[in-house]
């Protein structure tokens, strides 16, 4: 079974929107064994709109859309779609119902733009939106299946884990697995070249894809076939050959991401863990606390921006900042005891660079970053390299010490 | 002149890579009056690729192609490029050079696969990449111009900055303006309804769209004509309409951000700042230390995530928290006044709430949020009611504490 995503609106095509609803999707109706084959966008424009319909039929059996469907007058999507599938719109008790509901909830009037949402085509299924204002619409034609969801992302995804795709998965045959480890430490190319000889005897219905992101290459490995339980044993035999090239890069695997395996990691040795940031500004502690349960582990941190801070409240020394520079390895080493101490923790890391773009001398250029992790058996600093953006430099940085506490937590569990 | 964009690569397919590169590409576009009328993914396949550019080269004279051109073997793009242009790949030594050079200035070795990425249609002008090892490649074929990019995002920023976008400006005669004002505070079909008149009060070629995202509505007015002088008179006289009736929701224009703005302000008061978060978990400091520059204004944060912390480093009292819990207005005001005395600033935000999923209780269920702002003129705390949703409540309340700061900073000038 294949699948095309139709995403609809100007925003989108004037790049004040990034469609992330397209990839999310996408990687659902995968897990289905369902195949993208391809992703639209095209502007809030009738004829482009059924042009797009039109095409996307022929190759695909399922056709998604998304946007177009919000209160206000820049959506023409609804009346398109009634036009495309010759039918004319009508009064949707079952609409109007999640709309009436969803502004009772939150104590509020409803508005005479949002009693026109609950008009749609006659010859769709509604599908209620209960965290929105927009119904989700499913239309057969021609043994084409076409769904139509507005754009807000956490409305579409409701719609289509609690309806749409418990419906089409019955629907699929053919499987499509994936594996995708994740690695860090290593570039593109030279991983490459230190696993080629593997990769080169992989089957052919297995493909490897390298997807590199900052601090991170991803290696996707997907199986297809008809035997999910065979291509499931085939991606592990390929997995089991990969480890000895590249296994000390591996930290995770899919949608994992480093804050979750070091905090994971954190929960399973009942440690705790504060930061000490500079040149990160509190983004290491940011994705620390967006996994859910991170209290239990993680105790905060002093973003420490001024100097006088670092001594203020981490208890950095006037001595070691006058002598070697906040960008040192003493200064983080200080850092990183000074949380390690104040904070009552197993484990602490503390950074400080040149983020950049200004603040570059010629001994510490922008991208001069040192990373320190204290720990119950001594404290490691590490110098790094980074590049010249600022924002790429806050995440490299980042990456860069939840791998070194990670390394180290599974250092120490092995003494 | 009209333009599309395609995006080659398995990864947006199958969802584990979001397309960024479109949507920026897209507002450059737009900027200099070439209008995107389509966003096309698709994947690594011959054919798939071929049919693509011969659809959009009947729509468009400009087709920007990114992706596809990594060292690694799931690349096809380049040699499908030059099957539809009918020409032979050649070695480049313009394209070679940058390879070696980015090797060099890395200290590191050329690789084999390296060294074929200097590979490129004989027809085409090749793009030297300084960033990268895959040139950008033009190609030009009955009156309609073709670039193919690799796909990482900040190769193909600079490709199109430095060398694209110039080259494409000079043959563009129509003109598309944009005013995007941004608010806070208001939800879209409130401000619809707010707005109404106004809106229908618009000349027929200035478009109005709403652009949802957490926190934020953006108001969107495009205007289309080939006069931009009086385009931009124009749309000075629509926002001038606007400003009284939502002018106390909009905090800013275009790409401004709230940590923008407030950083803004306190440059210009010559005040500084420190954050006392535990909900938000350092969130708002990254935000404020994602701008550049920000040290002159930003001195630091506590990330208060146990409560022990907010005893211990921002002296709240054991009182309070037994009294009236973390998540209170007495808590955050402590917080708050802890921060501006330890930091020594002249403005502290402090934010107390339960992001969820788990923590809710009957009388301050998930979403629950407090948050302070203590200021030379004493404190002010407000409760707000966000989500269910995490990741989405710390980045709603981020904004709302930037947007209390933002109001209490103007007020307190006024004085």
């Amino acid at each position: 079974m294949t699948a095309e995503i139709i995403t609809i609106g100007d925003e989108l095509l004037i790049g004040q929107v990034v469609d992330t609803n397209s990839a999310w999707m996408a990687e659902k109706l995968n897990e289905f064994g369902i195949l993208v084959r391809q992703i639209t966008s095209i502007s809030d424009d009738r004829e482009h709109i059924l042009n797009t319909l039109r095409e996307a039929s022929q190759r695909a059996e399922v056709i998604l859309i998304t946007g177009g469907l919000g209160p206000t007058k820049d959506d023409i999507t609804k009346t398109t779609l009634c036009e495309y599938f010759g039918s004319t719109m009508v009064f949707s008790e079952t609409a109007y119902e999640d709309v009436r509901h969803l502004f009772r909830s939150r104590g509020l009037p409803v508005t005479g733009l949002n009693r026109g949402q609950a008009m749609v085509p006659e010859c769709c299924t509604v599908i209620p939106n209960h965290n929105g204002t927009a119904p989700g619409m499913w239309f057969e034609k021609n043994s084409v299946i076409y769904v139509s969801m507005p754009g807000v992302p956490f409305e579409m995804k409701a719609l289509m884990t609690g309806e749409i795709l418990p419906r089409l998965e019955s629907k699929s045959e053919n499987a499509i697995m994936h594996r995708t480890l994740l690695t860090e430490g290593i570039g593109e190319s030279f991983l490459a070249d230190r696993i080629e000889s593997w990769e080169n005897q992989l089957p052919s219905h297995i493909k490897l894809a390298y997807l590199p992101q900052p601090g991170i290459v991803r290696l996707r490995l997907s199986a297809r076939g008809t035997d999910k339980k065979k291509l499931g044993d085939e991606l592990q035999k390929a997995v089991d050959g990969l480890l000895p090239l590249a296994g000390e890069f591996i930290f995770g695997e899919g949608d994992d991401t480093l804050e979750e395996v070091v905090g994971k990691l954190l929960r399973e040795k009942g440690c705790t863990l504060a930061t000490a940031e500079s040149c990160t500004g509190g983004y290491i502690a940011h994705l620390i606390t967006s996994i859910a349960g991170s209290s239990d582990y993680f105790k905060g941190s002093v973003v420490a921006y001024a100097n006088e801070i670092k001594e203020k409240l981490l208890g950095v020394k006037p001595r070691t900042l006058a002598q070697h520079g906040a960008v040192s390895s003493e200064t983080v080493k200080e850092m990183a005891e000074g949380a390690r101490e104040r904070f009552t923790v197993d484990y602490a890391i503390a950074t400080s660079g040149v983020a950049g773009p200004s603040g570059g001398t010629p001994e510490k250029p922008v991208g001069t970053t040192w990373i320190a992790v204290a720990s119950p058996l001594g404290t490691v600093t590490r110098k790094f390299i980074l590049g010249e953006h600022r924002g790429r430099n806050i995440q490299r940085a980042a990456i860069s010490a939840l791998s070194m506490l990670r390394k180290i937590m599974i250092e120490q569990s092995r003494k």
